[in-house]
């Protein structure tokens, strides 16, 4: 298949390839240096003992572990705990299906949601590619709805909604990332959040609910919005990717809406997105659901306390980066060129807005002639857009990495802007 | 989503957990009698061993289990060196991409392979549930050709070529299991892989050769499909489950076609299935594919080495339940009875005839009454047949439980026949 976000993203592994001396703002990837194999070790051990305290046989613990295991997976009932004491989300674990990371999450569930050939996606734009390219791949076109400054507008929701349904099409579910999104690092006011569920409500929509960043982000974290939903609105698509690690793939649908099948039965979503599961994956490997139980049962299911350090880490670069930034573009310097950016409250991004197009052969000449590398925000507007901006990822990089890289952007910056 | 053969599957877990003390002949799983908990370990640590004798720094052996890892897979240069190894096939590391078990090989390869209305998706029937499943999610109606006691015959085949393409249809692909088949245990012949080869180059067809238990069976193995393709022909679906352990969930395609992508540039066929697989599941676990590569580098990539202490266990299994069949149901009974049943070389399964439908409601009836299950073989016939077929699965069970078990399967059988 050719798909043009595929066909940009490699564009930027090649130029990351080319150049390896270049300072990468690029990869969304969580900072490892505070892992150590041997906690791999420990997390799969303290699961062991945790089944062998519940009173498994030892013929038990081995199934557990080299088996094919259950389709919806293994560990349910603590990732309900867990999202009970970590967000204050309230469902049983019959409503919960572990995946291959968050990213089978949500193929699974926009292949069984979109039935219909005019079942419609909606998606705060920009938006995280595994999810317009997931709907590719299932033959659904997703349908931007630009977010601003300050995030998504639901009057903005509201209007798409009414196009689409002028048009002979249903909005089946709209995509957001309430916090520190990726890419644009935005965070949904909790007033918005409201406002979405009662959207979702009168418009018999669903949200699908995506936010891997809110337990590595320092600071006050505002209520998902499957904790407030009261009317099973939300599908929550969770990820253990950042908060323990991506190695292990594993992540997590709450699917706790009742749905009818085609031969008229009713049950659980989650049901039916295993029914799937069992056709794409089989099931989610029980040695990685090990590694990530053992990781929940450290924490006692507060899987934000195992992230103080990490999360520390993450708020040093993004604060390094944001002084850095304010350093070498001062509001004069800053005005001239015509060059902002936002200032994120936590997570792995911020963008930036320049007065030229930030395409790949831009790109291609900050890597070539000023040895740094970051993304074009236009990867992420499924529908155009974003022509003029440029996304940092800070999760990755050490102090001095954000010094000099910083330093080089805004060379580059001045460069591009003077020619253009 | 409804699927016919996902529903029959429910049943029959139903009546598995309905009658717990029930002797099953249906679970086609692994015996894991023979695992231990620190393999995994031993296999982990012999990985990251070998990377760092490679030369790898311990940031970069961190990553290589930590972090998402590439999109293709870590481990292909050693699993094309255990091809090469174990199997004379000899394939480029690029032509492989390692995958969420096998099961996610084929979804991959049936997303790519098949983008025309009128491809056809020909599968050898009675047939794994895996890859039916797995086209219909696809919306690929699979085209049975039943095999016959000696296994798939090609002049079907050419006549399931004619028909469909007499019917403006394309035939894409075959799909076939040629050693100890899952669900008849029928082997294909030499003789008949070469003529599939032939018939292949002749229709332009391509040939997705599934063979979980070929290395977990005793005695001469033919060779794969892929070790006598000279042609580029052949799609090898690889498994892990049986030869290491299902847990892991890694599997690989050898996929060293050349395509051509809708924007008409050429590539090998792994670099679109991986293109597929980043908005499926991002990469396979990088934990996963370390225990798989320690194994690989514990047996000098000679897994079948690794397994020769299974494979003993299956054969006896296998040859157990023949001899138990052989004395409750001697060949006068047999015959007064109407049942028969084959003789498999290896693999997990053998399949009987009897002479009533062996449909759920038999099924139910033999598990309340008689104590013991076992899967219709009409589940694994995507379009019609089998009524009157019966698996047995001899791969997880001890020695006594296949005697009695065998014993209360004759009972019914007598029972069932009288009532017919």
């Amino acid at each position: 298949m050719s798909d043009p976000v595929m066909d940009t993203m490699n564009f930027l592994n090649e130029i990351t390839l080319r150049y390896p001396e270049a300072i990468s703002f690029a990869p969304g990837r969580p900072y490892d240096g505070l892992f150590d194999v041997e906690q791999i070790f420990a997390h799969i051990r303290r699961y062991l003992d945790h089944l062998a305290l519940q009173g498994e046989s030892p013929a038990g613990i081995r199934e557990a572990l080299f088996q094919y295991g259950p389709t919806a997976g293994r560990i349910r009932e603590l990732i309900a705990g867990s999202l009970r004491a970590d967000e204050d989300i309230q469902v049983p674990a019959e409503s919960i299906v572990v995946t291959v990371g968050c990213q089978e999450a949500m193929f699974l569930t926009l292949r069984v949601l979109f039935s219909r050939r005019e079942d419609v996606l909606l998606v705060s734009s920009p938006s995280y590619v595994g999810i317009t390219g997931a709907a590719r791949l299932l033959g659904i076109e997703p349908v931007a709805v630009v977010e601003h400054e300050d995030g998504l507008s639901c009057a903005d929701v509201e209007v798409a909604v009414a196009v689409e349904l002028a048009a002979g099409r249903r909005p089946r579910a709209i995509y957001v990332t309430p916090d520190h999104s990726n890419p644009s690092g935005v965070t949904m006011p909790l007033r918005t959040r409201h406002e979405l569920l009662d959207l979702a409500a009168r418009h018999d929509l669903l949200i699908l609910e995506d936010s891997p960043y809110r337990l590595v982000s320092q600071g006050t974290r505002l209520p998902t919005l499957k904790s407030l939903d009261r009317a099973r609105r939300v599908v929550h698509l969770g990820s253990y990717s950042k908060t323990v690690f991506p190695g292990a793939r594993v992540g997590f649908a709450v699917a706790d809406q009742t749905v009818v099948d085609t031969a008229g039965r009713s049950g659980l979503l989650a049901d039916e997105l295993a029914k799937v599961k069992s056709m794409v994956t089989v099931n989610t490997s029980p040695l990685g659901q090990a590694v990530i139980a053992g990781a929940l049962l450290e924490s006692a299911g507060r899987i934000s306390d195992l992230n103080d350090e990490t999360a520390k880490y993450y708020g040093d670069t993004l604060r390094t980066t944001l002084r850095c930034l304010d350093r070498v573009l001062p509001p004069v310097r800053r005005a001239r060129l015509g060059v902002g950016w936002n200032r994120p409250s936590g997570g792995f991004f911020l963008t930036l807005k320049v007065p030229f197009r930030a395409d790949n052969a831009a790109l291609a000449r900050s890597a070539q002639d000023f040895g740094v590398i970051w993304t074009p925000m236009s990867y992420f507007y499924p529908q155009g857009g974003g022509e003029r901006g440029i996304r940092l990822s800070t999760s990755y990089l050490t102090h001095d990495e954000i010094e000099s890289g910083i330093a080089r952007l805004a060379e580059f910056i001045a460069s591009a802007s003077e020619d253009s």
